[in-house]
């Protein structure tokens, strides 16, 4: 097996683009890989995408940002894993160079949301839940989650306002990373009265949707050489399922996908969670990120909230997470979201993150979430 | 590289199976597939499908169909190509296989497609082509393949009872192949009076939907022993894009991704077309069967009807194709006929074809096409 890295990162800012279609945004973060990796073309696109078909009405994206890309010819594949879809086209794309079979590849996640008509998205998003055991009882994917965090509440005894320092966190990289969608700082009272969405989750619980794309170039990392340049190798790349419905769960405050695909991950790295530098995961709602620190191994079962009460999750802290402002503040173009945290990951190893960047960051963590908790694949990159 | 194997089949009737869900019908295919192949679980699972979300409200997939079919906790994605959708989940189950990133890998492609009410299927399938500069124009995805075969005819002085001989071969091998939807006799006088769809084609020029499910379980080689049964290793899987829209290419008879695909399957298996025992094509519509032929090097360009007319893919022919009945007869439940051309390609090589037996089958080719002619993706089976 090839070991892999990271020579072009490309990304757009989450936003309403109403001036792009779908096919335009992922070619101008394709191009922008390319551009990045000093390359014209590569083996192989990999596009992470949930929604074209529903909001969009385009399947066969892969073909059709291929051809736009200017890679026509070269194989293509969309890959479908909800919210996850896009860290999921990475992980296609790593397996693939390290297999062999190509020696190079862009997967690039892209989603174009904002074209959607009333409730189009909410409905879209839904899609992601069981079809015939959750969505068809009406229950939305904010309800979904809402119900975790409530349950996870009384279960530990948090209040809501302690939820409070993700979103501030996620808020405060934000100001200062251009790509970002919401780039205001937010206060304690700015989230205790924000509007109720699904009690006890309210707007400043929730991520933002919107229009974006991102991409990332992948090649053996036996091609490189020094050329004073850090190699940003892909040390790990892990997934795994839960069932898809939370009820199914034997215990739904556990995201077990993220525990074994971080066990897999910190195996496949020989890391263990305290040499981890930074954590990009999946703050789509403030819940996940207690859940997904818990599940990792970076707080204690039921403490998540405790770690970013304490300020360790700052730039400056013990373990910063969403370092360029997260779901919660770059924004949640579902499918394209797993490869912003990449490239975020990869502008950090770099020491190109400018006002955000970590200090001494060598290896940092990725961890993209489908569904409730249903589909999660964590890579780590490593600055060598 | 490692190389890879199929080590299990499985495979559900082509048909309107108005009692079973999407993830009733894949499951049912995985399930067989792993218990042929003796097996209770495997790495990770890729589902190949394209309307989920479209005709069942159903994205996340991958997800649904681990939880049900018993492979909970198993990493798995959906993979979508279009109509090829199905070869593109083997092929990155091949791919994953190779790469020693797993070990074992279920590829399932599947399909849903009789509870669409009215012309949802035609507009479903119309995200196939470019939806900003084909669909929008209201053209259906039959007219599309109409706009090409008539410029065959056209072009190669072809009549369109010189396509009649596709459509009975296919017929013909279906009655005996009980996972089939129309397992009846056709002739060419059925073929002539046929009800017209969109000139020149018309019904049994094109291939009937259908609900189905196949599935193919793949392991390294080196893990197989010789146990007097034989071993069907993957030699080769190649893929390839062309514009996504037929008025973008130079040629738009000349199925350059067939071409781009095939030769890299050849090289790979280090075959030439004449080594080949049988093909399974990409028969949605007669005329992609000539197209296929040319692009592949069986026939020369503009003279893929003339193999058919000389009766060379039948059974006992040089080039024997669709030898259980093809899309045109076993039936096309998009994104699950590229695996069940590779179930077939199996059965074949096993010698387990029963009636539809190819004598001597010792190397299968499979192609499986998205959209028209966009995405095309060849696979080489070998018997050892």
């Amino acid at each position: 097996m090839r070991e892999v890295a990271v020579i072009g990162i490309g990304q757009t800012p989450v936003d309403e683009h109403w001036d792009k279609s779908i096919r335009e945004l992922a070619a101008e973060a394709v191009i922008l890989a390319l551009q990045d990796a000093q390359r014209e073309d590569v083996d192989a696109l990999y596009v992470g995408n949930m929604l074209s078909g529903l909001i969009s009405q385009q399947e066969n994206l892969g073909t059709l940002v291929a051809d736009w890309a200017g890679l026509r010819y070269t194989e293509a594949v969309k890959i479908e894993a909800a919210c996850s879809s896009g860290a999921a086209a990475v992980r296609q794309a790593v397996i693939a160079v390290a297999s062999g079979y190509i020696d190079s590849a862009v997967a690039v996640g892209v989603e174009k949301m904002t074209e959607a008509k009333g409730n189009e998205i909410t409905a879209a998003l839904a899609t992601a839940a069981d079809a015939d055991y959750e969505a068809a009882h009406g229950v939305s994917f904010v309800a979904l989650n809402a119900l975790i965090m409530q349950r996870y509440m009384y279960e530990y005894g948090w209040q809501h306002a302690d939820f409070a320092a993700f979103s501030i966190n996620a808020h405060q990289n934000a100001i200062t990373n251009s790509y970002a969608r919401l780039r205001e700082r937010i206060t304690e009272q700015d989230y205790a009265k924000a509007k109720m969405i699904a009690y006890p989750i309210n707007l400043l619980d929730a991520s933002p949707t919107g229009d974006g794309a991102a991409a990332v170039v992948v090649v053996p990392k036996e091609t490189l050489r020094k050329n004073g340049k850090p190699i940003i190798k892909i040390a790990a790349s892990a997934a795994a399922t839960d069932s898809i419905a939370i009820h199914d769960r034997n215990d739904p405050l556990w995201l077990k996908a993220a525990e074994i695909s971080s066990k897999k991950a910190y195996a496949q790295a020989q890391v263990k969670p305290a040499d981890i530098s930074f954590f990009e995961l999946h703050d789509a709602f403030s819940i996940m990120s207690a859940l997904s620190l818990e599940a990792c191994g970076f707080a204690e079962r039921g403490q998540g909230p405790r770690l970013a009460l304490e300020g360790k999750i700052a730039l400056n802290g013990k373990l910063p997470i969403t370092t360029m402002g997260g779901l919660k503040a770059r924004g949640h173009p579902v499918g394209a979201t797993g490869v912003y945290q990449i490239v975020e990951a990869v502008l950090q190893l770099r020491g190109d993150a400018g006002e955000n960047q970590v200090a001494d960051a060598k290896i940092g963590m990725t961890q993209n979430i489908g569904g409730s908790g249903s589909n999660i694949i964590t890579h780590i990159l490593v600055k060598e």
